[in-house]
């Protein structure tokens, strides 16, 4: 057993973490963004800043220009980038190209790589993945999938309406996923700007930290030829689990970096604002709440470093992926809370990032399955091992 | 005992319900609001339609065109304005507004009711509440107030920066405490439009359900003449303890409303969405949310109802209003919390009701107050007791 | 609405209150009790003092030498007795003895009356209830009954056994649920010194508060005549639940005592301990358990009387006494943790009373319902209501 | 980072929960045992056991005769051990001896090793560590020690009361902390058989997995020569600590094992009965335990593993074991909570050994510093770092 981290890992961890205090954190109040998210401009110039530091899209394979990241290396570097919500937006690594990538990587073809991945890697383009639907379709339970794509000669025609679509505004191509006519499901690669992709409107969130928002995307008709489905055909459940059990962890890896911010804000500010004669931190009742932040901060890294520890072996992961979510999402919102409490005003308000952040994350106790999903699949697995005595 | 509702308070229940069924909710996706609030063009509006209704200002004396209610009776038209978050917009029943009306019932002169309380009830103006400061002032430690007032033949003079002013910009009129030369603190009346009160700039607060949002105020030695002293010399602590208590739990009360009204939303769309073969609401996970948002109502209910009873003794409540204060602001806000799990993507954006009051009610924790300072007022008055044995 | 004691109640309380501070606590370390709960001789002298102030059996009818006690009033005489975990004895107000006075005075025939409740209500025998049945019979879900009556010319024959049956070593009659052969359930009454009735063995539980312990009581074959059925026959489901709504609450009500005692006993110690330089009450750490403390018998208290009220009303209060059973035993629960917390040592010891509490309550949060079967029955609650909008 | 496990750890962990299972639990039951802990003569059997499976003192140094373990080894082979009560008594791993062990192999002069540490390690004595004392002495804040040393001559005379002294009665000798002329703390050892020693009685606490049990103990002039004292005058609070950081990780250990018995126990029964038509695990309510029992264990584990690894390092890791001794009580103890819940009436009973860890493990709050204490240390370490930004 070794808890420390290899002289590249901690090379890169500090690397990281400069980065994001010289070059990210100074744009953080940077106009060009909005309720929906950071502008396409404002993201051109952090990705700009990124590639010149060596750190755009680090958990690219060395072939296509990344770093090769381990799931371990990644866990090092997400949460430093995560530390600023402008900073997964620099590195490239953010929710769905993330996940795009690693999925492409994987089971795309050497035509569709240097057609999508190669530019998305490179930070020219966005992507975005459409699953998702309204009701009564596909949400926590992709069965329910009704988005259709029918065989028509060498195309697949495809018509349905997707929900929630992160970045779809201003993305250059999706991964869709849609339901065969037998009941099964493929993922298709498609350009987004094709008039049969309509994006409906853009969805008011809570969270402000992807480019491009989250879109409402209507398929009318799509065609799609042969040479665009995305690995193998009826597949499409299968491949959304190799990219979600890790696209879930490193959600756990960017959100920690944001809790730990959160946590610096409200400890700094406790440390220094005086209450009722002394500073913040020295009663009890705030300095309780910092101790169980780093508790939580403490739970959730070990969680994400065990689980990625586990990916690295080979192992798919999905019950240890499924805990680390819980344990995470729930972990760091818990510190997000209570780092709101200690700032009292300030943290109600913009006056400090920490608003922010609380209004970023709270999606993420729904996001890749919600706590409930996952714990259901936790029981599964319990009830299906054996009786022990 | 008796926890039935008198005839009076069952019409004036079922009164507000209808009203805010019919003439407030239909206004919430309104455009004449933003993220600081809704504009004075939608509150004229809405006061006007509460006017109508017989509505408006309800808890001021009848003399001053109210309804004289008791604080039961505002216990149950409350949490009824607060189904919408325009309800207490409309009924004029909103801090910093509510808490005025009642402390200058109790203190102010004939003189200034005339000029400053009866516009107010009536609903033609509105008015601030100048407390609260930026560090190093008064937070949550009201004893390390800044802002000083100086007497200059017969006026006093004023200077000092007040923060988070709620509803600051387009009041009418600025309650304002200051801090004597004597260390005692005073509160004084003054008109909005002088030039010596200087909005610096709005904050951008979580919360958007307050007309004017949330100013910056300096006053830049604004001179106020000894007969707009409110009440009197030096009692400044005190009278903010007068307004306080039943102003928290007027908070309570309106927050209870939102409350419902997001667990409403949820069980609605809990019977109504499918996942894994069953509506939601049949799934054990999401019915013991539920079960837990109809607990938490009911506990957050039954102490405001216990402490406007004792507050209706005559009895100043100061124990029981810390109570019902955390007590309220903790389970309604795990019942917003909740339902925005319950509802998913549907509850971190704006499809649904939902987030505009998660937003907006994070804040009831620190405001009036928060749960760390009450809790530890609550700690002194048991210090305060006997050894029992 | 109103929260005031009439004087009759006032005078009840402040009577039970001092019954139990110099007549029952100095007899709680008796040496005649063990960890099965006080033997029949102490419960005899605690049963004689209370006749003696007369408060036994004060829930009886006046008819039946009771004080005819409202819910209402129930709720504080009970919350005084439960001040000491020998309260309850004495005034003859524990489970099983409370509930199967309600039930009978409700459903039992005259003669019945005369020759198993008179003696129960006068103190001189006890009974037990057999209801529950060990794994694979009845335990959470009823309908899961194995335990058999067959009817046998004017007799009905019962084979089964019975777990967990609180009091049965020792009592005087049985109150006996069993299945008939129609799927239907009866309720039957039996003396106990029979010996078609076996009990097996004594469970060693955690509590230690009922005169009789807990235990496995076997029918082997019983003939009961059919003048013993308990009200009609197959009506034995719709007479538990006649039973256990106020039985549910009145477990709530003794348990609430309890907690106000384990809280005072740790208030106690926290104004006279000192540690790191003043009394532990000074610590917010440990104020701020108190505050929670104060808040959650609060909470119980406020939704016990609610509830009472509601079945003085007439109601049935299925919904409200499962609300008031989940929220006391969980709110009343922590308070006891937290109190053990905060006295360290003496609180995991028999040093104070409260050790003894903890064990004593922790199958509070199962009997009658375990929480998550009354969460389940809310939220179907819930789910039956139409759709609000 | 490597998360595996030696292959001398895998062997070790699979010989020791092969010793458990055949070797310990079926002596659970064993009537040498009552509510004070296991008797002499139990013990003297179940060392004897691990003697023969070459599992006893294991984490002594192998010069004299344990297997030299690691902090991380320990964590493996300690957790194995806690799945049953009685396994840290049968490998002679308990509090305090463990501790004791730990202590004198590093301070303990030759002379001292050979009469009283190998004997110990051995298993053919018993060791306790006299450091608490009652109020108004040294309890969660040790510099209020009370029990004093005096020099006379070569000898020291120490006077003083000490309680809750684990396994007092029958151990062989004692670590004696007492305070000095000059304040400062100094440890002494003393055989137990002398008439100054004097344990006045047993403490009757919830636990009863300690040999011995708990004590106070006087000393009534007891006279230690100088030869006796245990490392240097005056580090007594220091080697407090030396002892503390290390046995506070082993209790840790120690009970994940006893919390992974109750979720197993609980977990087979969930598969196993029926309720409402379905085995209980497939209902949500107890599968999410179940789940957040699989999280809480995770947790705990990788706290303790990290904290292990970091005083493998040769670090203190006062503060790493200050957050797992908060994380793990916590975490564990929920983690019986819950799975006394599932087990319903088994739960709180001794039909399964679930009730005996609830009774065991509520101490372990408390013990080695309340969490109050150590959330209060972590906050001074947060307020000891310099201000972010």
């Amino acid at each position: 057993m070794d808890f420390s981290l290899s002289p590249f890992q901690q090379e890169l961890q500090e690397r990281t973490r400069r980065f994001i205090a010289e070059e990210v954190i100074p744009l953080e109040k940077d106009p060009r963004q909005d309720h929906h998210g950071p502008h396409e401009a404002l993201r051109d110039e952090l990705v700009a800043r990124a590639r010149r530091a060596g750190l755009l899209t680090p958990h690219a394979a060395k072939d296509h220009g990344g770093l090769g990241l381990s799931h371990v290396d990644k866990a090092i570097v997400f949460e430093e980038a995560g530390y600023s919500p402008l900073g997964p937006v620099a590195l490239n690594i953010h929710a769905p190209d993330e996940g795009n990538v690693h999925l492409m990587e994987v089971v795309a073809t050497d035509a569709q790589k240097k057609r999508w991945l190669q530019p998305l890697i490179d930070g020219h383009i966005r992507s975005c993945f459409c699953m998702t639907e309204p009701a009564p379709g596909a949400g926590s339970d992709p069965s329910m999938m009704q988005t259709l794509a029918v065989r028509d000669g060498d195309d697949y025609v495809i018509t349905g309406t997707k929900w929630f679509i992160t970045g779809a505004t201003g993305a250059g191509f999706a991964i869709i996923m849609a339901r065969m006519e037998d009941g099964s499901a493929t993922m298709f690669l498609a350009d987004m700007d094709q008039k049969e992709i309509v994006i409906e409107r853009q969805i008011d969130a809570l969270d402000s930290c992807f480019t491009g928002g989250h879109g409402v995307v209507r398929f009318d008709g799509l065609r799609v030829p042969a040479t665009d489905v995305l690995g193998e055909l009826g597949q499409g459940f299968r491949y959304a689990q190799v990219r979600l059990a890790p696209a879930r962890l490193t959600h756990c890896m960017r959100w920690l970096g944001q809790a730990r911010r959160a946590h610096d804000v409200a400890s700094d500010y406790a440390k220094t604002r005086q209450a009722f004669g002394q500073p913040l931190v020295e009663h009890e009742g705030v300095g309780f709440m910092l101790a169980d932040n780093e508790m939580d901060l403490h739970s959730a890294r070990l969680a994400i470093w065990h689980c990625a520890w586990v990916l690295d072996q080979g192992e798919k992961g999905r019950h240890e992926s499924s805990v680390a979510k819980v344990l995470c999402s729930e972990a760091e919102w818990r510190v997000v809370d209570r780092s709101v409490q200690i700032l009292g005003a300030s943290g109600v308000s913009d006056e400090t990032i920490v608003a922010r952040i609380f209004r970023d994350m709270r999606a993420f106790r729904v996001y890749d399955g919600p706590s409930e999903v996952h714990r259901w699949s936790m029981a599964k697995t319990i009830a299906r091992r054996g009786i022990a005595r």
